[in-house]
């Protein structure tokens, strides 16, 4: 029985990498505004593997963004003229097309929240921008680490006082539904298979047991509410 | 510049008296529903108060109601035959009638955010019954103590990426905002003159410097709408 669905966010629920590029195009209009913004998703796992590994407190990733963006644009000899609102392009993430009207279906019968790296602020700037109808925002925020360390996940269900099993993690990432089944939690996989754009070779296919696959969040309402 | 509002909710946005009194009545036909709520109400601070002085980590509200509900029926000599059921009525109270409007309103131009003691999980399942359309959940339990300590206003603040002045709490109790204000917080007074019933004494008027007071949320909403 699920009782809370909890998501990805980047990539499942927003087409982070179109998104970021319109404001890139938009701040700098001389740059190659699509490789810009892969470039700087680019760092992000890296930023957030020394926090994971412990050699480095937690800082929420709105303050990772920033460095990051600091490091490409030193890398690309970039003068960016206004940082922190470049880096507000992550509060500006257009949803995939399925999304919002999946949400507000699966909310229906079930607590939805984001289980993202994002931080608490910018999950809820992006869900006023975005139309995300999340009853609360968990994350990596309440664990003070990242995914996909175990904690996170069990982090959001001790904040709903769930057992894990009554919970079910969305992502389009294989890696975060092993990480978040090895925890117990029941899993969905919706590809999204541009992503990283037309050429993507990574996650187009499930590569683990998952409970559900759906081609979108409507999908996986209508299996969800079939089950029920 | 109040860019996000923060709430206190057991009084200020739901009427509990009368929601718990409605829960005891349906599941201890027997006995005074509207007194046994006041007598569960009456231990909240008290079980708050140990953990707030440093006498007892930090627990969730909900464990503190259910541990509450064994005092006040070993009080009067009652046996619950569902403790959690009926402890879950703390998860079924009603917004006071301004109280989904002015939410409605208000979130149009500003964060809006639970600042409860009541705990991630209550809130949220709060939020689903009363209709409370928070843009994300926020109080105690981020900050694993107990308002009226400044810790609680703080990481609220700290959670949305905002210094204090630019957030308003709001609340039916001039303590509540007394501890706000220190910290540096922008005040509303709403007061909710029938909490403890037709005949109560407390925070009927305020009795400090607020930014607003106003009657209720819908009036609140016209406020800051008049000021922006």
């Amino acid at each position: 029985m699920v009782q809370a669905l909890i998501f990805d966010v980047f990539g499942t629920c927003v087409d982070w990498r179109s998104s970021v590029a319109r404001d890139v195009a938009a701040m700098l209009p001389t740059v190659d505004a699509e490789a810009f913004a892969t470039a700087w998703r680019a760092e992000y796992d890296p930023a957030m593997a020394r926090i994971r590994e412990g050699g480095r407190g937690y800082v929420p990733l709105d303050d990772l963004h920033l460095e990051n963006l600091d490091t490409v644009a030193r890398q690309t000899g970039v003068t960016v003229p206004d940082r922190a609102a470049l880096n507000a392009a992550w509060e500006r993430l257009d949803p995939w097309p399925d999304v919002v009207e999946g949400l507000g279906r699966l909310k229906r019968d079930h607590i939805i929240a984001p289980c993202s790296n994002g931080s608490i602020a910018l999950m809820t700037r992006l869900a006023r921008y975005a139309d995300l109808p999340w009853d609360c925002i968990l994350g990596a925020e309440l664990a003070q680490d990242y995914k996909p360390k175990p904690a996170v996940y069990l982090a959001c269900c001790a904040a709903l006082r769930l057992p894990a099993h009554n919970v079910m993690m969305v992502a389009a990432h294989n890696n975060d539904l092993h990480a978040a089944q090895a925890c117990g939690l029941q899993t969905a996989f919706v590809p999204r298979k541009t992503e990283h754009g037309p050429g993507q070779t990574v996650d187009l296919e499930p590569d683990g047991d998952w409970d559900i696959c759906a081609p979108d969040f409507i999908t996986l309402a209508s299996h969800l509410e079939a089950k029920a």
